[in-house]
């Protein structure tokens, strides 16, 4: 695995985004990991409220005083009362690689009972090129005793850059408020060791709870919406990150995987409390997929901000249809571009490549 | 699960149907998993060899002087001297099931060391719905301790009715020549405990080895094309099976799972010999993959049949031009439609659904 800096991957090219209304002591059973890194610590709610980081960490927090001063009018994009805010923290990092994670996320253990170092696993993802054009049955060809299974055509094995690597959740699975009604007692014990690439033109639901990415890849696509505080919406933000996201990595050639990591989530939020914020969205997204399923670019977005912006328009012009929520969004999403080349100038911005 | 007698699922709707050479010592340790169901050996090769059958598996053996008998002329679509001939099995069965497997590959164990009932795992893989147009994170959303993520739309969760279940192999590994000669030792040690669905749109490797299907539902498209004896080609017939299946599962609306069961592989071919029957296979799939890519079938087709008819057109059309071959495969695969046909009259006949 390349390495900058000592034994830690990436140490200097990466950080971790933290978004949290509350002290962060589960940041001590990830210490072997995360100490190395920079982290970004987004403080939703409540901007008076202290925060307190164990000591050790290299961190900086911004609460919503700092987002209201750095983006000024701009600040309107990022959500409050909701962990969407936590995509601020993508846009004030000046690295190449973004972790971010829930602090109600803990270390899971392998089956052989060894600790998982969830970082290193998304590094490795991210590192490795992703394959969306054709299915290999062996899951990750570029993981240790694996390979290209017989029928995969050469010409697609050097694969594409990954832009995501999405990683998953022992114990608690990340469940919407009907299955958690249903269902208040299932909990993910099944391990399963694979890493994949998910196919061009098909969409998934990512989780922003264990997720990294390749910020120079993707970074201005990672907005996730306007959510919680003022808004007819919850717990969708990160669907909206992924859809747009999936989109816009088919449209450009880039990879996303899913599978390992795991994190151990260790509480499950409150169902009735989660079937309030979702309700709107369970109706919404039955037209919201088929608009992101059938979305095409222009070949003249080369670059991702490019293809946001073509995307709000198309957006606001079809989903506006189904509530103002939608037009409203999409103006968001044109501030949160603003916002990003603000604090990115195009000097050091992404690019597509 | 769903069982028509007894404890063994399907029992009287699944026949196994096993290609070979030579005597089948193999079934002695499948006898716990195997006995109960019914044996189509379709014996390859000379035909006055004698092939021996442990006692006590109910079967009947079909050697070539039998294909040639049964069909007529119209034998000359089944492949000699390859286990493609392996698809005669698939027409002359009168069950709904059908589970295929390699003379080579034995019981696998699961990481607990229990002995793995493949059949068992297919026959659940088959009996529950797929889920092609959205990806689940959580893999299988049907087995037990899973279910759809958040932000999986509702309207997608009854799926579609599962047409085929791909198994994989434990030990060696289904590689091509190249890949074997490069990498002699590599085995396959790990062991996913997964079942997906393969995604809408997207090609994968079926291998023969491991699979099973359902006959009803996609019989007819389970052609194991032209290879071996007086072919230009060989080790490509289960990949000619699945390019075909997976563009008619996805314009019929039907599913391919790909995961479990893992079956114990014993036995890597010699790589020499098989890059001489792949080596025009190598440069082809690289015309034949972008053409299955672009396939689009007519509203009009609704039966399996008169899409493998439509596709058979399209070969003769689009491949005809790289080599002869393909226009005599095209043909070979109408000759196939017909002795299907004729085995299996329309009121028996698999219609799409």
């Amino acid at each position: 695995m390349a390495s900058s800096s000592s034994q830690y991957p990436l140490k200097d090219e990466l950080d971790i985004v933290i978004p949290t209304i509350r002290n962060l002591d589960f940041l001590e059973m990830w210490r072997p990991f995360f100490q190395p890194y920079h982290l970004i610590i987004v403080q939703d709610g409540d901007p008076s409220k202290v925060i307190k980081v164990p000591d050790g960490f290299d961190y900086k927090l911004y609460n919503r005083n700092d987002i209201n001063k750095i983006l000024g009018p701009k600040a309107s994009c990022i959500s409050f009362k909701d962990s969407a805010c936590r995509c601020f923290g993508y846009m004030v990092s000046k690295k190449k690689y973004i972790f971010t994670i829930d602090d109600d996320c803990f270390v899971a253990k392998d089956p052989s009972g060894k600790d998982i170092d969830a970082l290193r696993q998304h590094i490795r993802n991210l590192l490795h090129p992703a394959t969306p054009y054709f299915f290999n049955t062996l899951y990750d060809p570029f993981t240790d005793g694996a390979d290209f299974v017989r029928g995969y055509p050469f010409s697609l094995r050097e694969g594409v850059p990954t832009a995501v690597s999405h990683g998953l959740w022992l114990n608690i699975p990340d469940y919407d408020a009907p299955t958690q009604l249903v269902k208040p007692r299932e909990r993910n014990t099944r391990y399963v060791d694979a890493v994949m690439t998910l196919p061009k033109g098909i969409l998934f639901p990512m989780c922003g709870m264990n997720l990294a990415f390749d910020r120079d890849l993707i970074g201005p696509a990672m907005y996730f919406g306007l959510m919680g505080d003022g808004q007819p919406i919850g717990r969708y933000d990160d669907m909206w990150a992924g859809w747009c996201v999936k989109v816009i990595c088919d449209h450009l050639g880039l990879g996303i995987k899913t599978g390992l990591p795991y994190i151990w989530h260790s509480k499950a939020s409150n169902p009735f409390v989660n079937l309030k914020k979702e309700y709107k969205g369970i109706f919404w997204q039955e037209e919201i997929i088929p608009f992101f399923q059938d979305a095409i670019l222009p070949k003249e977005c080369t670059t991702v901000q490019t293809c946001y912006l073509e995307l709000s328009k198309q957006v606001k012009d079809k989903l506006g249809k189904i509530d103002p929520y939608f037009v409203k969004l999409s103006e968001a999403m044109v501030t949160w571009i603003a916002a990003w080349e603000e604090l990115n100038p195009p000097t050091k911005a992404a690019n597509g490549k």
